[in-house]
């Protein structure tokens, strides 16, 4: 019960956690690193080195927080828990002389991935994230029809373009997507307004309707969760001092209460 | 009765919409695959008999909630259901053969849009956005006012710019749409300062007028109309409270009034 | 006396206003389409008839706001009036044979703008717009501290590119806006770099200061404004039952009060 | 002591602050002049003669503001006293005649910056921009994040292509911030789609994690601060309102539990 104890007290420790963001940042810097400057060989082994040194960290880092658990369950209920040992798996997988070794070696940069599971206030903002899907999910199906809509209508109208950006459905929602983005647009338009002058009508409509109206939907979607998250406390507040009025004032009935049967008594 | 009563609880039914969701999004997405790939007779055959199973379904649906209603004027009162019923009576229409059977098959991408029927909360996103129509247009009226002056302004100082993006009033517009984009809005300034060496002040007095003040304030308004949407239960609760507050004291006021009285009595 | 006031009645008339906002719109669109389609000389007469109309209609209408007042100090107290007295004024001087008629008849564009005077929506958007000012004038000073910082730096630095886009400080200001929305600033900033290298810290850095933080601290201003000319009505809802409780209260106490003088006594 | 006196005068004086604003203002348009025109030798010595009196008047500003604090150690508590004294220190140094002499004379432009120091309002938004940095740290490490990620995978995939946009790790990072502003996003994406034809599924998922969801995360941190700036004091006075409810209540508690006590006695 001792080890299990220093385990956990371990676990807990400040410096434990701030090693391992440190660990993570100078792991990823060298990774970075070495695709711009070119490498001999000394270093090459320096990097081997330091890839076994994370490798069996990171191991020894999730040994430490599943035995802290009372049941090794309970580490998995934590889906930020779940995260970190597939990412420690997965780099765990000996790839190294297979055909697969640079896949392997690219699956290395998920590890700057674990940086989130070390900062508890990342894991806020994304899981907030995930909290606002179900307010994103209706304006993206709202987006989608839109774009479904245009994209058949685009392939229809102007699939004998030169340059190909409406040959097929799919090529029509990736051209879509581009107009979106306000990128090249008007190159798109002028194209198309060579087959169809009055093609303007089906460009300039899809620029206000996704590109201003549902894109802004969307903005406003987030801002809003973003300052839910903020307002939370303040609102909060108000909201105490208004039910501390109401109790106060249920108090003071019961009081006056007694107070008229005192009298008549 | 009997006959209705079942009636209007298949309407009712979970798994009705749904189907009709499904069905909706499997013809859809085979609808958008037939212009990716080649496809042979048989298949061809297969989307024949697809489009046809769909039009009776969208048919009989379309009956069961006509039937469902006590009277048909009812049935019409729902400005949705007058949109669900033009859809599916314009693609009864037999054009198969005829000159405009092209067109016909277009319209049946517009069978997409009975998506947001069948989900209410697409509806309500819409009528939130026929809701702000109100908000917008002013600003949407000022919009207009600046793009005319400076339409007809660019078009008396650019008309003569060899790319012609200045020649006619129209035209002129749709250039002014391009910049508020800020799609290629350098290229259109530098030519025309080739005219004007102080065109750059029309452009820049432009971009800033029209596209960080007025396009901002259209941003303004449609975040508003969202958060509007989102807050109205949050401000509704603190609403209530106070509400509740002020009854109380109302109630407390009484009590003490009478306690006055027994008391001078 | 008995003129005077069938005046004021015409000029608070429902019609008469709806009227001149009739007549400004058919004018403007005539104006616009004149430069769409060539004309003969029939139309040329009836264009030339049209545009002597508008004017003694303008004239009219003016003299019959201005005799509508008690004083004509008064008409000019309202800076509207003395802006739709330019506009009016401005049209009516006689330029058509002289050098200057083209811009004579340019002026007439403007007459667009009275539009905002016959609809009291879009004077108070106006309002509110000057309104802000004071908010965004200081933002404004530091975007120019940024821009000329960034202006004489670039001039500094990148005077000798061949594009010839920071040969002296006011073309520097006028690509630093070009950069700000972030139309061709890549281009830009590889030309840059063949001088100088680490030319893309200035521009990133450019981009990061004056378009992500500063161009959105003055999106923050415009919204704020445009949210609490909405705000407004709703804020003073609760405000008026705070207050009303606050009233109860105090009334509460003073009887309280007495009860207890009538106890003691 | 009547000497301190009268330099506290001088330094808390209206005039005084506006003296050296208008000074600043002045010797910064001549500066960004100089760029302008062609300057003949009587300008260059007037030009001259001007520099050293701005360098003088700053210096005695300076001595003024330190001589009228009780203690130097308190005119270097303020930051913004700091940030003033290392801009004229800098600009003292005599590097006229050294090869650093262009270095020099271009710090001079640094003095455009004591504008802030000049004016309340800037130093007030300068001030909230830093108080807002720990809200924005944690957005911008899982930016960060998200482009390390990209621009490793970017450079792994895309490294062949002949633009030279992914060869090294360093320059990727520059091309995702290019990405994010849209800025030829496009063109990027066809050329690395003809190595991979899957690219655009790297491209349109950056584009929408990087461009839409957190930076507008981004967007929504500033305009949450600037409207908290700006709620401060209506905020306040909801809540002040509040506050005295509760006062209110609990002296009337207090008053009706001295009516009981008197009853019972």
């Amino acid at each position: 019960m001792n080890l299990k104890e220093s385990i956990i007290k371990i676990r807990e420790a400040k410096w434990f956690s701030n090693l391992t963001t440190s660990i993570i940042i100078i792991y990823s810097s060298i990774l970075g690193l070495k695709t711009v400057v070119e490498l001999d060989n000394n270093y090459l082994l320096l990097f081997y080195v330091l890839d076994y040194f994370i490798t069996i960290y990171f191991l020894i880092e999730i040994l430490i927080k599943m035995s802290a658990e009372k049941n090794l369950k309970d580490f998995f209920k934590d889906r930020w828990n779940v995260f970190d040992f597939i990412i420690v798996v997965v780099t765990l997988i000996p790839l190294e002389n297979t055909t697969m070794a640079a896949v392997a070696r690219l699956f290395r940069i998920f590890r700057v991935l674990r940086l989130i599971t070390s900062r508890p206030e990342l894991k806020r903002i994304i899981d907030m994230l995930i909290g606002a899907i179900p307010s994103i999910i209706d304006i993206v199906l709202l987006m989608f029809i839109i774009f479904y809509i245009y994209a058949i209508l685009g392939n229809f109208l102007f699939a004998s373009t030169p340059s190909g950006l409406w040959k097929d459905f799919l090529v029509a929602m990736l051209t879509l997507f581009q107009i979106l983005t306000f990128e090249g647009w008007t190159d798109i338009m002028y194209e198309a307004m060579k087959i169809h002058p009055w093609a303007w009508i089906y460009f300039v409509s899809f620029v206000i309707i996704a590109g201003f109206v549902f894109f802004n939907l969307f903005v406003a979607v987030i801002i809003g969760e973003m300052q839910k998250l903020k307002d939370k406390d303040e609102r909060g507040n108000e909201d105490e001092k208004l039910d501390l009025i109401l109790k106060e004032l249920t108090e003071l009935r019961t009081e006056v209460k007694e107070l008229k049967l005192i009298k008549k008594s």
